[in-house]
């Protein structure tokens, strides 16, 4: 199973970055012929509460059939980052869609732990200033297995990563902005401690690093084995990197090194 | 608050290996002044399923007396790596215990998750042919406020290390081997990603590394801050490490970065 991650510039205006989708698709897909495409967070809309409010479409809005569309022209999963969300209400979500090949919506993750940091000297940042989290985990199925979706600051916590394996989840995708902060100090071992935990592929794609804008994103997607190894990681300029996945890697670790199964559930129960 | 890991030779005689830590102790307690003294997993007794039944005491046996009166020779915390333990029905464990500064014994964790792996071209071995796991989680009161205590393998398992530091353990120490295949791939990221997730100290200190013996352990004792700094990291062989820890620096880094706070206890529960 290929995996095509796309580390995007994010221009201010959303039809130039999805322009810029189409673009890169119809230039990459029949070369690479990927089986998954994925996207950073909030790829068509700069990271910036600001935009949020602009930015946001409600669910089945013109970016989301634009994106089907795409799926469906390449005949590919596609993982399309995040977006902002609306509802009826006026909340905003920040919001993951994934499509199959025929371009049918297939998953739809709402950010669950907003991003809401202040590290002195480094990051400061309120996603909850205009971002309403959502309510359910998500994991969906494919013609690969199950695969589990969280956007972001949701990896921080093992106990979503854990839940979504627990539930069949072979390969975690997570659409994400780092930043120059956390990014550098967190981001890989982030990556790596959960793939080895869960003995679980690992995927965070990023939006590429924009020094003129005002959220430094650290880029830097990767993609993490099973056992823990760095099957791909960009720098933080844009990018395309293209992934083998042998899922076959999954049961091979979890038998030589019994870890989901030797959790001692009669002392602690996660649920 | 000062903490001297011990990363030590382990030699076939018990007596000769409690010798030695008595020299050691004897050396660096005065001229490093250390708060907190703490030693690898098996110090005393060769890591191989031979040795344990062969080295085993009930609780409260000699080699437990010989600890408790050094660190209240010392006027230490002595956290004295683990060592083999007897019931009386013959169960054979894994099983760390910590001295105060008047040599009570104010810790005993036996290993919750026995160690069995059989990685291809790597590692093999299997704690549970001889050993029975322990079946509580061990959280103890010093005057520095609560720490957590668990064995190697423990550590693999990110819900022992969150009930701990739910249930209030600032500083979370580890006695443990890993070996030549499952250090170099999991020993650091492991440490400092249950630092960064759980924003709290963790320790980790191991026997030093002996080519001579069946068990190669990995050695690298280290010590990791909770921005998942490495503080102190020791190579293979035997040493000395002494780590000045803030503690302050749990409850800075907790306000920049909300991790624990921002759980979703809503969705997800760990009891």
């Amino acid at each position: 199973m290929k995996i095509l991650q796309l580390q995007t510039h994010v221009y201010k205006e959303k039809e130039k970055n999805l322009k810029q989708l189409a673009s890169l698709l119809a230039e990459h897909c029949p070369a690479m012929r990927p089986d998954l495409v994925m996207l950073g967070e909030m790829f068509a809309c700069p990271y910036d509460n600001r935009f949020f409010p602009v930015y946001a479409e409600p669910d089945g809005g013109d970016t989301q059939q634009f994106l089907a569309e795409l799926a469906a022209r390449h005949g590919i999963y596609l993982a399309a980052g995040s977006v902002p969300e609306k509802d009826e209400a006026g909340h905003i979500y920040n919001t993951a869609f994934v499509f199959d090949r025929q371009g049918r919506q297939i998953a739809k993750h709402r950010k669950l732990h907003l991003f809401d940091i202040d590290v002195e000297g480094g990051q400061s940042f309120r996603e909850s200033n205009t971002l309403t989290a959502g309510d359910s985990i998500t994991v969906f199925d494919t013609e690969f297995g199950k695969m589990g979706l969280c956007i972001c600051f949701d990896c921080r916590f093992p106990e979503l990563i854990r839940l979504m394996v627990l539930r069949g989840a072979q390969i975690i995708l997570v659409p994400a902005a780092f930043n120059m902060t956390t990014g550098p100090a967190h981001w890989d071992v982030m990556f790596r401690s959960r793939a080895i935990d869960n003995q679980c592929f690992m995927v965070g794609t990023s939006p590429a690093c924009d020094m003129d804008f005002t959220y430094h994103a650290y880029g830097h997607s990767i993609a993490v084995s099973p056992w823990g190894t760095v099957l791909s990681e960009m720098d933080e300029k844009e990018g395309a990197a293209l992934t083998d996945i042998d899922l076959s890697e999954i049961a091979r670790i979890r038998r030589q090194l019994p870890l989901l199964s030797a959790r001692r559930t009669d002392l602690y129960t996660l649920k």
